[in-house]
């Protein structure tokens, strides 16, 4: 273990050991993601920012750009702490006690913009969060997470594939993960000023998970606390990422492709702005809590096209894709 | 008249005769603006969208694209009305009253997006603003508006013309109007999750103005009621705008520029989009309650880069244009 990593594991001891392991699994996901984009790419590598917060820990940002394959993205992971404001009760929506207490988070967020129009764009979540009241003891601890896919154009055995793969891991953990989380995110990435289209096609999303879910499937590595399996279902759907997302990469990154398709996946990018500048609760929070703003917005798409009223011919393949945002189907 | 503005005239008469009045400016502004636009481009026209909004009114929607000059500009007004909600009292910071009401409010709003990296983007909107009680009663009316330059290069003669001609304007109304409004422009355009650096150089802009201000300086001929006195000093800025904005034009349209200066235009328009869709009042009080989507974000910018952490070098010309935009300074 490096020294820097060890550093920022000391950062979560404080608050017991269950934060130092949720960190171990964070910078593991983070190192093997970026492996794994960087073989797949062949030519970019990641370039890492190491930054510090203020008011208490930091984050490793690592971002690839200018790739074979990809154009932009980055891998990104934190791990942030501090006195708990009022500001940030309010927008967790839990009222004041008055008797102050702290927070501690740490998370792992990935987005990727590939150059092809027709490899997809894919965002990653996975998060731990604390907090303690002013005996520094843990009063609440939850997580979330999600892993969504946001294709140019349909191929339907990718958004198959994709979707498949996520519900292979969540029946591993629970019989309704899958449909409950499909559902969340399908409802959570919406552009509610265009219609309600979706930013994507989806894939899992989940939040403010606390307890060990009845029905749950675990074995005894998977751990035997709330937060183990809380734990453990995240590790796995990282984990997952790389089968779910590189193996769209590989069958799609030489597919030829004109310039009205990179205008179409411009146009698209377009509305990818919109929905992380207008409605992402992560990215508005991130930013009025004093965040790392160059951290926060590695996740706007490298180049962007803004029409006044586009619209697709009815029944074009553009057409297809926003059929789909605006109706989001089962995949699998 | 044509019948199409005639018919939205009448929008505005159950309100009043003030209300059709300033309808009247509104879209006589309009009409000169976009005239002096496209003599200015000498290629593109207008396409003009007329719209209606369910719940009361509509607008008209000019566009230009694809111009010598202009790659993406929107000149729109708009005439609209409804009954009180509580999301709009909310936004408006007024407490409900619970009995019933309705609201009316007509605008002027621009956006002028140049392709030379030399050519400021423009921003103006003029508006009014009426609430009446359960018998149509008005029991509430303002005036607000300005215009602001967002250069990407700073020509520091151009921010001098652009400021003093709304000086001159504002003169002729209050002895303090243009340091007052300059002020509230360059505290309002800010992205506060950049370090508080500005979109652009400024102008003015005024809002929730309700009464003839002690010391106004006015005419007969410029209205002996308190509306009339910001109707006429709303029509004025907006009259202003031509001198203000084309001139600048006229002389940097032919400024020759390469690939690096458009880069650094496409990067300024990311801030651009930052500010408008994370911070804008306007933009997300209209794409929040059912405005027409389309219409409010003509602001964007045709073409976009958010590049990873950009910093110009130190003593650039790019630099100097952002250290103006972080120390907002006095031009006249």
């Amino acid at each position: 273990m490096t020294d820097k990593k060890k550093e920022f594991l000391n950062l979560g001891s404080p608050f017991g050991g269950q934060g130092a392991e949720w960190i171990e699994i964070i910078h593991d996901l983070q190192d093997k993601i970026c492996s794994a984009l960087e073989s797949c790419d062949g030519k970019a590598k990641f370039i890492e920012d190491n930054w510090e917060r203020e008011e208490g820990g930091g984050g490793k940002t690592r971002v690839i750009t200018g790739g074979n394959v990809f154009e932009k993205g980055g891998v990104n992971s934190s791990v942030v702490f501090g006195k708990i404001t009022d500001a940030m009760l309010a927008a967790l929506k839990i009222p004041p006690s008055g008797n102050g207490g702290s927070w501690w988070a740490c998370g792992l967020s990935l987005v990727i913009h590939p150059i092809n129009p027709f490899v997809p764009t894919v965002h990653c979540n996975y998060r731990m969060f604390e907090l303690y009241n002013e005996h520094e003891e843990v009063i609440d601890r939850w997580f979330g997470g999600g892993t969504d896919l946001t294709p140019y154009y349909l191929i339907e055995e990718d958004a198959v594939h994709f979707h498949q793969t996520y519900k292979n891991v969540c029946n591993r953990f629970h019989k309704n993960f899958y449909a409950d989380f499909k559902k969340t995110c399908d409802n959570y990435f919406v552009n509610t000023h265009r219609n309600n289209e979706r930013r994507g096609i989806g894939g899992i999303f989940y939040d403010h998970q606390r307890e060990l879910p009845e029905d749950a499937i675990f074995s005894p590595q998977q751990g035997e606390t709330d937060a183990a399996f809380w734990m453990n279902f995240g590790k796995a759907c990282g984990e997952a990422f790389i089968d779910s997302y590189i193996l769209i990469v590989e069958k799609r990154k030489n597919a030829a492709y004109n310039k009205e398709h990179k205008n179409w996946q411009e146009i698209r990018r377009g509305r990818y702005v919109e929905f992380n500048l207008i409605h992402d609760r992560g990215t508005i929070f991130g930013l009025k809590t004093n965040g790392r703003t160059e951290s926060i917005l590695m996740s706007l798409p490298p180049t962007v096209r803004f029409e006044y009223n586009y619209q697709p011919k009815p029944g074009s393949e553009e057409d297809k894709l926003v059929q789909v945002c605006l109706q989001p189907r089962d995949w699998v």
